[in-house]
């Protein structure tokens, strides 16, 4: 049988509840495919911190590079809010970034048929919406210098942050981007800033320099206030969109909540090698954690991409991800996604079910 | 009578055919409450850039400058997008800011009952929302220094901007912020990125101490993703929302494409004293410019936030809102706002029946 090496990272709230119920399809999915699944876990977030009092330790790092791939659940709390920045969980998780080279970001915005009517936007409008948004994710003003908090000369103080990307970072998401966008459906907006921001102009640029090597993809560009017009105006007017950290940050969040059932979605941090990482859209819920009530298809949908990407077991990967849609199929919801008529769920039910529809 | 000079900059597209409409009303108002309104006309984007070489000459601001208000309809347009950057519309629209001092920037987006429809969200969803963004205007990521593209030492090119915010700045756009949202619903929502940024941290630090200068208004912090999801989950929680200047961009935009009628939408620019800029929040719709389509009340309705802000006649404010929900009522519709059994009026037609509502 092959041999793969996952570290688990079930961070806070509801993340370990979860990340249990992705581990048992994937235990189901290795059985039936042969392949031979070895779980180490590992702590990263407020749960790192509350052990070891650093949100990554260099044990989780040392763990997650010696792995063939890793899922990660979720991370943060009101518990850790006002702790000093490098203490703070979303520290841990754009260390693990920075630490696994982990430059691209597929964050798929996909309304699924069952839950059509869980948006907030109108049916016509939603229907068949299948936006994937390729973020870049270690550049841009997450991790540019100089940053901080400076003292000016009259006294007072300026908050710096900086927005950067050089070239190769740009041409280097860029491939990934018209390279997803060819498996899709053949067209790519890249979004940025570039009639103001000049680091938006390079990207802008290059982007298009590149799009000669695609002939088959055809690239449009949009600003980001226009983007996030164009995504609650007519979302299906977009296949694959790539954009920088930021933007990606807000749009990818736009574009998921348009689903309505951000429960349900998942996302793949991929490297130029090494190992991806692979976690829901969603956060930890501190406030059902413990309760048995959280939605696990989007971790489950995670386990789905990371057989496909990080494993390459594309088959495996079709299994699980129908192996969702049959539970769906079968009216089984959590409290998230629930509606009239349908039959509510916890989390290990769901489980339950997936296990028993797989 | 009152006397007042108004420069009005029409701009590109559309725009010398919607300022016409605003000016035709502001003189009906002004005989009916005695105020005696010069306009003068001067250049600015894509029309200054074809006259004079600059998108905003000299000559604009100092008139700008001189008089009580300005009235600016839309600049930009494919024509001038391939310009170097200090010869494009935006540049002068930027510098049009920034040489009037205009910090804060009031957007309102309000659903009208009458054109709840014309949103692609579901009725219940967006029925009675009333939010306005406060967007810091002068600051940020779209000025600061240093920024440009410069040669890295192994010979690629970096583009970098800065997002940086003095603290005075801060307080500045967050006391008009909460002086707004006291004098609205009493929320204020602030939005950053503080968990990354340290701009945003910097942000968020000095609203929150403004707060206790505000004991009625109710202030909460979101994240700019969370803050884009929220506003297509549910945007009736927000009331007043302050925000850095990309963040309003983006924010501003998603929020007034929530009514699905922007052509409805218009804007305030204001500084610590001197002249506002009054705008629309659309743009210059090159598309349909110079034949009598456009949709006008988007800058009789920004007239009338001259009124109420710059002018201090609150009372002619009111009634030249009144006369814009009089037309809705008479069911008339420019073509952006057209739905079945409506009737379809061109610019000038809206212009003729909106007067008579006077
Ligand atoms: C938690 C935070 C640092 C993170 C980000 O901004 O990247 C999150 O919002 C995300 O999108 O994964
Ligand atoms: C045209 C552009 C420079 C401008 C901005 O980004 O501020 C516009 O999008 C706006 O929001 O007024």
């Amino acid at each position: 049988a092959q041999q793969y090496r996952i570290t688990l990272l079930p961070g806070d709230g509801i993340g370990p509840e979860i990340i249990t119920v992705a581990v048992q399809a994937l235990t189901v999915i290795g059985k039936q495919f042969d392949l031979d699944f070895s779980f180490q876990e590992a702590l990263i977030g407020g749960s790192a911190i509350d052990a070891t009092g650093s949100p990554l330790p260099e044990e989780t790092l040392k763990l997650c590079r010696n792995s063939d791939s890793v899922m990660l659940a979720a991370i943060g709390g009101y518990k850790w809010d006002s702790l000093p920045r490098h203490q703070r969980p979303e520290t841990g998780l754009l260390g693990l970034r920075a630490g696994l080279g982990l430059f691209a970001n597929l964050r798929p915005a996909t309304i699924l048929p069952q839950l059509v009517d869980a948006s907030t936007l109108k049916r016509e409008v939603v229907e068949g919406v299948d936006i994937m948004v390729v973020r870049e994710l270690t550049g841009g003003v997450y991790f540019g210098e100089p940053k901080g908090v400076f003292e000016t000369e009259s006294g007072e103080q300026r908050g710096v942050n900086t927005m950067a990307y050089r070239s190769s970072e740009i041409d280097r998401i860029g491939k990934v981007a018209f390279e997803t966008a060819q498996k899709r459906g053949g067209k790519l907006c890249s979004v940025d800033k570039a009639n103001v921001l000049e680091v938006s102009q390079l990207w802008r640029d290059r982007i298009t320099a590149l799009a000669a090597d695609y002939p088959e993809v055809e690239l449009s560009h949009l600003y980001v206030d226009n983007a996030a017009m164009q995504l609650v105006r007519a979302p299906k007017q977009f296949d694959t969109i790539v954009t920088g950290n930021l933007f990606g940050d807000i749009l990818s969040d736009a574009a998921a909540m348009l689903t309505g059932s951000i429960g349900m979605l998942p996302s793949a941090s991929l490297g130029a090698d090494g190992p991806g990482v692979y976690e829901p859209v969603h956060g930890s819920a501190p406030d059902i954690a413990g309760q048995d009530k959280a939605n696990p298809l989007a971790q489950v949908l995670s386990a789905a991409m990371m057989l496909r990407y990080d494993l390459n077991q594309p088959a495996a990967s079709d299994r699980l991800e129908k192996a969702v849609m049959t539970v769906l199929d079968q009216n089984y919801r959590t409290g998230d996604i629930m509606s009239e008529g349908m039959k509510l769920v916890g989390c290990q039910e769901m489980s339950d079910v997936l296990l028993a529809a797989l």
